[in-house]
Formats: structure tokens, C-alpha cells, sequence
């Protein structure tokens, strides 16, 4: 018989780090079109200088600044009108001293030009004459050519989960296909003779089925692909058949179900056997949590992970294992969590992580505060109105009120 | 000729929000499995009380607490043990004084029982015998009819965008299928001779059409529904035929181009006569973002926005007025920013709402610092690497450094 391994978070995060090399995401192909929410799988560089000639920011004058050194509302300088440029046109001609072009805001500036006079400082003297009544110094309204973005420069960082800056940005770059990570499949199965699905009549002492769809939800919303949700009898053989299957056509699979002690040994059992490197964590060192199970199949590539039925801890450590190790292999950077000043004492459990659900609010005098909400074990409902949680650290005997915290979110 | 109106950020909301009644979301049936991200159009009540049994919270023996009283490590009580309960079956005895019943954690107490002694507490003494050597109160480790949630109360409210918690919570509440509001189909529209796709090639002077890219996936972020991007030369003639075609499958128009005087003309001339309310609001008193055209179509209940070319700017203007707008209308709570304290004092424009783009950092002190990121108007690559926006009121001079301020977030 194998001994039983009690992990930390970090041990089991490093284990299954040490296996993922194994299972690193493939990457494909899509275009800026169809990228919101992908993660960036290689550092997209500029395909040119952005601008890529010398643009107005002004509706105005293209001259030679020197030409209006002196000039002010009293004393203007005169100038001759040798071009009027359109916006997306080239400027042609090459502007002497003396000379000046028209130019609207976003066009290009002749050759010669090094700066722009705003229209509002000119007026038409003759048919192609200006007077310029300020003095402008070189560059002034000018965006000079890779001044916003410069040809071959990094855009967008591999690893960025994309937004609309982001896309905004490779647009302007001339980037329109890139290389996204393609999502893990996961697949969920839920084990258990009293749970009951939502839509289904509830006979007594029968429970609904929470997991499947809270991991289901979470799954998707972190960009994940999710093959199935199956419920299984409490049999032997029907499990180790939809695992053997889930193996066939996913990169991880999730097992939620009673955390009795007989259905721990049966999840245990089974994964065991059909995983190659079997289990490597029966149970981590966590509150709530703690009957987690991992194991690893190394020849198709699958990670089996059978989690609490608890229905906050299954989200905890679905988050706090696979979603950190997704962020991990893809060169995510860390979630940025809310820093919050504890609105009261909450004692940890030494020896554990505790994961503790929290709100937050602003509180009179403007400091962002954390509320935990605590709930007798395995209420759903005090995961409704929350904004994340906190965790506390294993060596902690619990948080104070007024110190602060770190409120994560769930997702990516 | 029409009066222009130039519109502050609320004024040009509360017209919006006065055209919006005529185009309110519909609302359409999905199951919980496909509801992740949307938006629940009717409070959600409970089909049934949560747990709707009397539930242990741990593998034990259901008592009657009175049993137990005077029950310690040194004088046990002893119990005759009248049934094993399976947990998903209902308990079919009724215990008397002297009696108990094991039950499972998650299992159905029997009537008669009013607490829960847990299994390390008591010891086998003979075949249908135990001792107990705790005394435990009435209710302890169980879990009540309702307790979680109560049969009709309400589980998730309307407007709540829908995450994993709440998908969990409605699933132990029995709801299988919910209301959620229709997303608001979008057409986005760029004009302008000099906006080059990025996936064409760059001829002199030409720009890359940006905010096309940007627009649609921040609406596709937001869940809306993205029913065309298309790109229409400078002729009135085009652009005239493809709002009317946007009107018939549209409720929402974006166009974005240039920001020129003649443009923006084409612009309000063109939608003041496709729109029968036509334009409303001719300018906003923002920074950027001033060229902002907003016209209403009862008719076919369109809304249609000229977004300012300002690539920062036609975000943050879909932001302050379309993803408002949307929030209200779907009676979602407003966005909770992120306080941060200005790293740097920073100019505000007096008569103008400011929207600074930021990027918020931790100090070595532990405050959250929101760096106010600058760039030169229109360029681009300021974007990448920020978290969000402030917005300065149009009545102050500005924000002064270590002053606390309010970073929202692109998107809901």
C-alpha cells in the first residue's frame, strides 16, 4: 500500500508544475478579429513604425521652424501655401525656407517640414500666401516616425491575456494574426447516488448537484474548453470507464463528489490505477479542502484532479491549483488582487492554508475594507454576494482586524 | 441650421438613458449550464428549501442532544443504534430516548434527532450498541430545512452578471433555467480614406485603422453581440446606405473615423437625416474625446454613436456611455472601482471631464498607487500597459499627488 501524501498548496502546485511539463498548451493561430480574452502565446512585434512618416496632431501649417522665429500676433511672418496635403495621401513636394504646406490632423508632413503651425495662429493673406502669428519650435505638433511604436519593437508581451487595448495597439502595428495558446479540454464528472440534477425532481433526503455546474462555470469563464459534464453511480467500473474515456479526449479532468471517507478511497483507488504515474497527492493541507486528489496519466497527457465536494473548496482549489498552473505554463503574470484592511479578527488554522471568502467595500473614510463571510461548512449561499478571497498563510494563527489583506478574484 | 450641442458626460447619459426606453433589452430563456457571463433579467427565487432535510455536517450518530447530557471521556452515554442511513436516502426511523441512527456527512437525520455526535467521539460497544463519550447541544453539526436558502427566497438578483458563485448557488437552489437579457447588437462602422486594415499594405502617409479593432473587442468583451465591422470610403452616398442597412439589424451603431472638421460634418449631416429623432449631441466636454455625435432612430429603435478617431478616446467614450448605458439598463450595480492614491499631481481641464488613463502599482509601503500614464495625443502604445481609467470632474483644476482617486476598468 502507498503512503498517503498531505501536501501544502506550494507542494502540490510545484508537483503538478513538474508534470505540466509534459501537457505545455499547444498554440494556433487566429486573427486580432477573434482574439479578445486569448492569451498571447508569443511577444507580437510592430511590422512597422507607427506612425510611419511625420504626422500632424493639428489641423495646420507644415514649416521650417526656424522660418517663424519672431513671429507673434503683432509681427507675423509670411509664408507661401506650396502644397495642400490630404489626409492619407502622401505630401510631395520638399518645402524650402519660406515655404509651408497644409496639413490636417493625422497627415502627412513634406520633406523639409519640422514642425506645425495650428491654424488658428495663421491667416490667408494673399491666394497662396499665410501670415503665421506665433513662433513654433522644432517638433512642436509632430509625431515623428516610430515615435508611438517603433518597427520590430515588442507591442504586446506574450502571456497578456488580450483586451481591447491590447488589440487596439496590434492593429495599429500592423499585426492582424497572432499566436494564441489553445485552451486545456477539460471534462467534469461528478460522482454520487444523492446528487441530483437541477433540473431534476428531488426525492428526500436526495442533494442537487452544485459542483458540476459552479466548475463548469469557472471553467469556461477562465477561457477553458469544456469537453463534458457527466454524472456517474457510485460504481466502480462506470467510473474507471468515463475516466479511461475523459483520458482519450482531455488535457484534464475534474472529479467532484462526496467527501465521505469511502468515496475518497474509491476516487483514490480508481485514479491510481488508470493514471501511469498514479496519485501523488491524496490530500492537501487547506481549510476547506483538504480531501484533494491529484494524479497524473504521463502517456496521454492527462491530469486527473479529484476535488472537495464542499462547494467553496471545490472552487478554491480548482483555482488555486490548475488555474495558477494555467497561468503559470502560459507566462501569465500574476493576478493583481485588491489590497483591503481586514474589518475584523478571523482566526486562521495553523498548519493549513485557509481560504476564506471575502467582500469589499469603501468604507466612510475611504479605505477599502474586506469583509470575510463565514458560513457553517458547505453553505452555498455566502458565496453568492462575495468579490474573492483571501488566503491565510499556513504559519499564520489568523488576521487581525485593520491589517491588510489580499483579495483575490476567481478567474483568471 | 440646428443649434450644435455640446453635452456634458451626464447630460449626453441622461438623453441616452431617455432614448434607451424605447429600446430596452429583451430577455430570452438559457439553462445555468450556458449562463456564464450573462446578465439575469429577474431575481432568481428558490424552487425549494437548501438543504430541505435536517443534514449532518459530519460521519456520525444522529441523538436526541438530551441523551447526551452528562456524557464525557470518563462517563459515556449509551445509545442503540436503530439504523445505518445511506447518504441520498431518506432516514426511515422516528428515534426515541436511547436511540441513535449513523449518518453520514450530507446524510438525513432521522426524526426524533436534534444533533450530531461525531464518530471520534464514540466507540462501538456491541453489535447494535455505543458508547458516547461527548454531550453535545441540540443542532450541533446539523444543518437545518432552509438554513442555507430558503424555499422562495430570492438566491441571485437581477442584474447580477453571472459568475461561477451564482451559477453554484442557483444549481443547490434547484433553478435550471433563468432569464437573461439579450445582448444589443452592434455594427461598427470606420470611415476615412486613410485607414489601411492591418492585414493590407501601407502605402505613404496612410494610417492603420485602429479603433475598428479596439471598438469590437471591447463590445464583444462587454457581451455584446458584434453583427458586422466594416470599413466605408469617404462618400456620403456609402456611408448613408450602410447605416440605413445597420438600422434594420442594429441597435447600436458605432462609426469611428477621422476627427475633422469635414468629416465630422459628413458625420451629423448623415445621421441627423437617417435618424428620424436625428442628432442629439453634437460634441462632449471631455478630454479626449470632444467629437462625439449621438442620434436616435425610433423608428427602428437605433442607437447611433460618431465616436471621436482619438483611439483612447473612442473607448473611453463607448465606455462612459454605452457600457453605462447598458449597466443601467440591465439594473447592473455600477462597476466598483479600484481607490488608489495619485502617485503625481496631474492637470485637470477646467469645463472638461478628464479621462486619464492609469496603471496602478503596490508601494513599498503597501498603498495601492495609481501612475497616471501621459502620452502625446492619439498615440497608441500608451494604452498597452495600463489598468484602467480616472475620470476628473469638468469642476476641478485637477488631481493633486497622494490625493485618492477612482481607476475603473474597460468592459462591465
Amino acid at each position: 500500500m502507498k503512503l498517503l501524501t498531505v501536501d501544502t498548496i506550494s507542494q502540490a502546485q510545484d508537483k503538478l508544475y513538474g508534470y505540466a511539463q509534459h501537457i505545455l498548451p499547444k498554440t494556433e493561430t487566429v486573427t486580432i478579429e477573434n482574439a479578445v480574452g486569448r492569451i498571447l502565446a508569443q511577444n507580437a512585434f510592430a511590422q512597422e513604425n507607427v506612425p510611419d512618416f511625420y504626422r500632424s496632431t493639428v489641423d495646420g501649417y507644415a514649416v521650417t521652424a526656424t522660418d517663424t522665429q519672431g513671429a507673434s500676433e503683432s509681427i507675423p511672418t509670411f509664408l507661401r501655401v506650396v502644397e495642400e496635403v490630404a489626409i492619407g495621401y502622401p505630401a510631395k513636394s520638399t518645402i524650402k525656407s519660406g515655404e509651408c504646406v497644409y496639413v490636417p490632423t493625422g497627415g502627412m508632413l513634406p520633406a523639409g517640414a519640422d514642425a506645425m503651425v495650428m491654424i488658428e495662429y495663421t491667416e490667408m493673406f494673399s491666394a497662396d500666401e499665410i501670415a503665421v502669428y506665433e513662433s513654433v519650435a522644432k517638433g512642436k505638433c509632430v509625431v515623428t516616425p516610430g515615435e508611438d511604436i517603433a518597427k520590430g519593437a515588442v507591442v504586446v508581451k506574450k502571456g497578456t491575456v488580450l483586451k481591447a487595448e491590447h488589440i487596439g495597439a496590434l492593429a495599429s502595428a500592423g499585426v492582424w494574426e497572432i499566436e494564441v495558446y489553445v485552451p486545456w479540454r477539460v471534462s467534469i464528472i461528478s460522482t454520487g447516488d444523492e446528487l441530483i440534477a437541477p433540473y431534476d425532481t428531488l426525492a428526500q433526503g436526495q442533494v442537487r448537484d452544485v459542483n458540476t455546474w459552479s466548475l463548469n462555470a469557472l471553467a469556461t469563464d477562465c477561457g477553458f474548453s469544456v469537453v463534458r459534464c457527466i454524472k456517474v453511480k457510485d460504481d466502480e467500473a462506470l467510473f474507471r470507464a468515463e475516466l479511461e474515456k475523459a483520458k482519450q479526449d482531455s488535457d484534464v479532468v475534474l472529479t467532484s463528489g462526496g467527501s465521505s471517507q469511502g468515496k475518497k478511497d474509491m476516487t483514490n483507488d480508481v485514479m491510481d490505477s488508470v493514471c501511469d504515474e498514479g496519485t501523488f497527492t491524496h490530500g492537501l493541507s487547506i481549510k476547506p479542502g483538504k480531501p484533494t486528489i491529484l494524479a497524473f496519466d504521463k502517456a496521454s497527457a492527462t491530469f486527473m484532479i479529484g476535488l472537495p465536494g464542499h462547494p467553496v473548496a471545490s472552487l478554491t482549489v480548482f483555482q488555486a491549483l490548475l488555474v495558477n498552473l494555467w497561468k503559470t505554463v502560459t507566462h501569465q503574470p500574476p493576478q493583481k488582487p485588491i489590497p483591503a484592511k481586514m474589518e475584523t479578527n478571523v482566526a486562521g488554522a495553523p498548519g493549513k492554508t485557509t481560504f476564506l471568502l471575502a467582500k469589499i467595500y469603501i468604507s466612510d473614510n475611504g479605505e477599502v475594507v474586506a469583509k470575510p463571510v463565514l458560513a457553517k461548512s458547505g453553505l452555498i449561499n455566502s458565496m453568492v454576494d462575495t468579490d474573492g478571497y483571501i488566503e491565510i498563510d499556513m504559519n499564520k494563527e489568523g488576521l487581525k482586524k485593520g491589517e491588510t489583506v489580499f483579495v483575490h478574484r476567481f478567474g483568471l
